[in-house]
């Protein structure tokens, strides 16, 4: 069975701005749903001004991998729906968080930090490249591959250090960063991936959805067991039983 | 200096109960307090039922590791005070976490999942193994030591991969559990440690009290930088710039 | 295209023991290799008294994943083999290690430390937690599973903190062990599992052979980028060409 | 007491080239050396040239940290030394290895991988960023420094996922690479350190001084247990024996 994703978008710069409606006429999410979908996955879309922010209960527990970009409007997310991906991610939906989606509610509270940043609008380039090329998100990719322009995102990244460092990148600026990093937690895997700035065409670049594309297929959920948790009978005769 | 500690203790069970109080007739924090102060470090303590859990602005600016102990009352701990401690966590401050805390509300959103466990009280030994020898916090110890009766805490322990394993512990109704972990968060070092059940004397054993000792050294900020965030100028000349 | 494994065992104890002979009438390598086949690898055998040990450079380029079993004859494996073994890991070959190989020459050779660890063979049973329920690894597992006879493998397991802990083990006599665990290494993958002593049937056991065929999977090449090393050309301009 | 360091280093470059010699005219380990006896350790030497390499088994028992510099003639340490010095380290000496030092014997040897990246002499800038600020190596240190010329190293750096990024570099001519690396094997510690080209000023630097001041620190002996491997005699009665 194909993997069911949802790509949910912010999709409140492509309305407002008719530069980036020109970019993404069918907003950031009708890209990278499209090109999923020509990669045989199940694509969904979801975004904040539908009901419940498109993430109902339904939607949820049939998605397999969440995809996430944000912006101006964190705070518009309601801490209800928030909660309720918290919870899916941790029993074991993927979830791949986008560019700007650092400062989103989900992104935080699943690390526990400021998940803050440096940043520059300058239109530089960046240079990403593969720090660990045996992960699966390499898959298929160069040595490093360049974003003509691109918002900079600088280190120190207030994050807790990843499970694995995949993709490290560099900006004419003199910053380097953390670029696409892993985590597990609870049965769910998140992957954070650096590109996407929205005045910029980045999600039509191959390169930038070849990485969504695997890391979509990395986060997918594994089948492990369910943990079990609390009051828990002895497996052995305890001592005082049996001696 | 000597490092600057404040021993935190719900300090409830010590009220409650006339087992509980003999065992800690100064309180959990009492003994931690006591045996930390003899091995010259700058020691307060700070309790729930304190005006702001004993932990002030002025209390939490002047604290260089913070112990904490809690079980019953962890939806007591206000929210404000459980953000400042998060704040202060990730500005340096250490926090050793000690056995029922896991489930404490400043455990929970540092870590960014559920946290939770198995668990049993039918006062069986614990045998705790070193699995990392080379960290600070294995300083002084032999290779395992056991705890004669203390409350079962089994895997699968939901907190995010530990940057270091320094303990594992075996349980003898078959169980095992990941019971020393350290994780930085921001500019913060925590360490949680399973040990220390109320209703034993958990606390009164030499080796239980080194890890502690050894923890807040480890803990101590290490007067790294302190991040800057934000809009950044860039350090070289931009390309359209220069050439 | 199936993944291609070559499972390699040393096929001494099989052939001296009666009573291992009984258990493995085909050899150890014998039972994995139809227990994979039946999955749809495409799977070969290689034993210690081939020519090459079975490991000639055709085989060793066209196989995806490598398993391993060796125990009283890890000296006599050449140590040419072991290094065209050590540069396909590093090239991207997946390398699946069992039991007492982590004695091997190729294991030791990746790990860098002794890997020596307490054992014992005594009959006791080994009971197998699954520590990350997220990773592929575990998948169709139930949270533990009991292998009824296994010998004994203790901590202090002398390898580098594994990038992944999957599996911890409980034995009766107060050990316990991490089990299974995973490291990159180049653009290999590999994983270390822990049970199969040679004088009980482990690999006949269904939840035995389920890890390793996902191992076997995991580990499979994924198709990143070859490291380009070596003296390298500026890609952009230096300062000194350009302002 | 003082933490007793030994400074290796190969000493040739200094000996051979007049412009080298002028930078360091009592040799890389001379500088390096006055350093950390200003910090109150206690420093001894060691070069390529003298017998057994300076690292008799007397000097190598009392050494608690070992720094290492060495390039064009590593090949030239005899595999008996590096043994010993492998055999220290896993018993608990810590390790600084500096610069082109990772193509030594000794870093290969305990990292089990081929070490290798790209470079570039072309007296390029670096600028060193601080990662993990949290960590103890990263003290008294500004978030970033530069190096105003220093040989570039770059990514794909091929070595295991150190325990800890300390460090990361920027360079102008569009690489980046993972300078500041810790590692633990067997009881002991390793920090590499990427900056030190010989034909520039380096290691005059106050804030390198001060990073391999801290690794030093930082890699001494911490007193945890030492292994006890073998066969182990049950902790526990089994079951056998009581039921």
């Amino acid at each position: 069975m194909s993997i069911r994703v949802t790509v949910w978008n912010e999709f409140r710069h492509e309305q407002k701005s008719e530069h980036i409606r020109r970019i993404y006429p069918e907003g950031i999410h009708g890209v990278i749903a499209g090109y999923l979908r020509q990669q045989g996955l199940a694509v969904r879309t979801a975004t904040l001004d539908e009901p419940e922010h498109g993430l109902s209960d339904e939607v949820l527990a049939t998605t397999d991998v969440l995809t996430w970009w944000g912006h101006q409007a964190h705070h518009e997310v309601q801490d209800a729906v928030v909660n309720k991906v918290h919870e899916r991610v941790l029993a074991g939906m993927g979830l791949v968080v986008l560019h700007s989606a650092h400062f989103s509610k989900i992104f935080k509270k699943l690390m526990g930090t400021t998940c803050d940043l440096k940043w520059r609008e300058a239109g530089e380039k960046s240079r990403i490249w593969v720090i660990e090329p045996a992960h699966p998100i390499a898959a298929d990719l160069p040595q490093y591959f360049e974003i003509p322009h691109e918002e900079m995102y600088g280190e120190r990244f207030d994050i807790p250090a990843p499970d694995t460092v995949v993709f490290a990148s560099w900006f004419p600026g003199g910053e380097i960063f953390r670029s696409g990093c892993c985590f597990q937690r609870g049965n769910g895997k998140i992957f954070y991936f650096q590109p996407g700035h929205e005045t910029y065409p980045v999600y039509h670049q191959p390169e930038v959805l070849k990485v969504i594309e695997n890391a979509v297929r990395w986060a997918a959920p594994s089948k492990g067991p369910q943990p079990v948790f609390g009051n828990h009978q002895p497996l052995e005769k305890l001592a005082t039983d049996c001696c």
